[in-house]
């Protein structure tokens, strides 16, 4: 299969704008349609799904629900996703508590933390001991979690993840991680998100970033 | 100036390593260093920095008070930034105790939501009624904005936000806002980054995402 990060990231949000236009009662959708809803051109959306073998028409459009089925195959979407989160602080509560996730079908299973104070087996999503996070994981097939740990606990948190069996860190600690060669780390650093932003604002004015 | 996106991300990250670098006692730095502390190649670094006149020397490297200097000036950083914060939820309060902006000299000086159980005028960042929001932006020539509030509240708070001057959305809430076309939109859809990691973890394999 020949996909690209660019290509998964917008047939992601290709799914996230059918899904919308599903839920308002829409049956067919466009290229166009898709295009308009996630800032790319038509041709590019027509492109992106001839490469999958996904086919349309330019009368009738694509079908909403097969197409649902068929990004759902590719993007490997159509079960759970289950994922831990280390750390319990703020931003791990937030993103406990962030609908965006369980939309997209991906669910924290549970938060791990050191801080016995933290610990609640009764929460909605309990949160554990992180010793215990290697079991956890091996019963429950856990190969992703999220880093949201202060940057001085990150790369040892980081770590017992690799050391438990996870492959795929979504990190929210202001650093690189050293990582297995068998894992992936996908880096969130708001701040230089915001950063660019606020360039973009004073000084080159308009644009999607 | 010619410069593009991936440039200023790569800036920021230069300078975020430049920044670690000097507070473990360094005074030059190489282009090697940045490069393997950024994941870029060394000959992006240099060009990267010639593109704005900065010129090291492959004996002495470069020196990191006058980089600092220099990359401060390029992104605007010399002066803290002012931000306003909508919405006073789990996320936004994650936001609030986030350090790595404070860190990048981003400060985020109130916060608004519409529901008088959330303001509370004297905590280190105040939590202030929506709609003293334009007063208080005028006051403090507040430009950028993180829009923090569920999806379905998502327009209706940018539009307000749009309406108090203020021209660059760091935008949490998973649509697409419509913007007036001097102001700018930056997505953060955690959703779509963990699908796209969980995707690599499946599928594809190691890859810095």
């Amino acid at each position: 299969m020949i996909a690209n990060k660019n290509c998964i990231i917008r047939l992601s949000r290709y799914k996230n704008a059918i899904y919308r236009l599903r839920d308002l009662g829409f049956v067919k959708v466009f290229s166009e349609n898709l295009a308009d809803a996630t800032g790319v051109t038509a041709s590019q959306v027509r492109k992106d799904f001839s490469m999958f073998g996904i086919t349309g028409n330019r009368k009738g459009g694509y079908e909403i629900s097969s197409l649902i089925d068929r990004l759902g195959e590719i993007l490997g979407k159509n079960r759970v996703e289950k994922v831990v989160i280390v750390g319990s602080g703020h931003l791990a509560s937030a993103l406990m508590q962030y609908k965006g996730f369980e939309k997209e079908g991906i669910k924290i299973e549970a938060a791990f933390d050191i801080d016995p104070e933290k610990f609640d087996k009764n929460a909605a999503i309990p949160v554990l001991p992180a010793d215990e996070l290697k079991g956890f994981a091996a019963a429950n097939n856990i190969k992703v979690g999220i880093l949201a740990v202060p940057e001085i606990a990150a790369q040892r948190a980081a770590d017992a993840m690799f050391d438990a069996g996870i492959k795929g860190i979504m990190n929210f600690a202001p650093i690189r991680l050293k990582s297995p060669n068998d894992c992936t780390i996908n880096n969130v650093n708001l701040e230089i998100e915001l950063e660019n932003l606020i360039y973009f604002v004073n000084i080159i004015g308009k644009k999607e970033i």
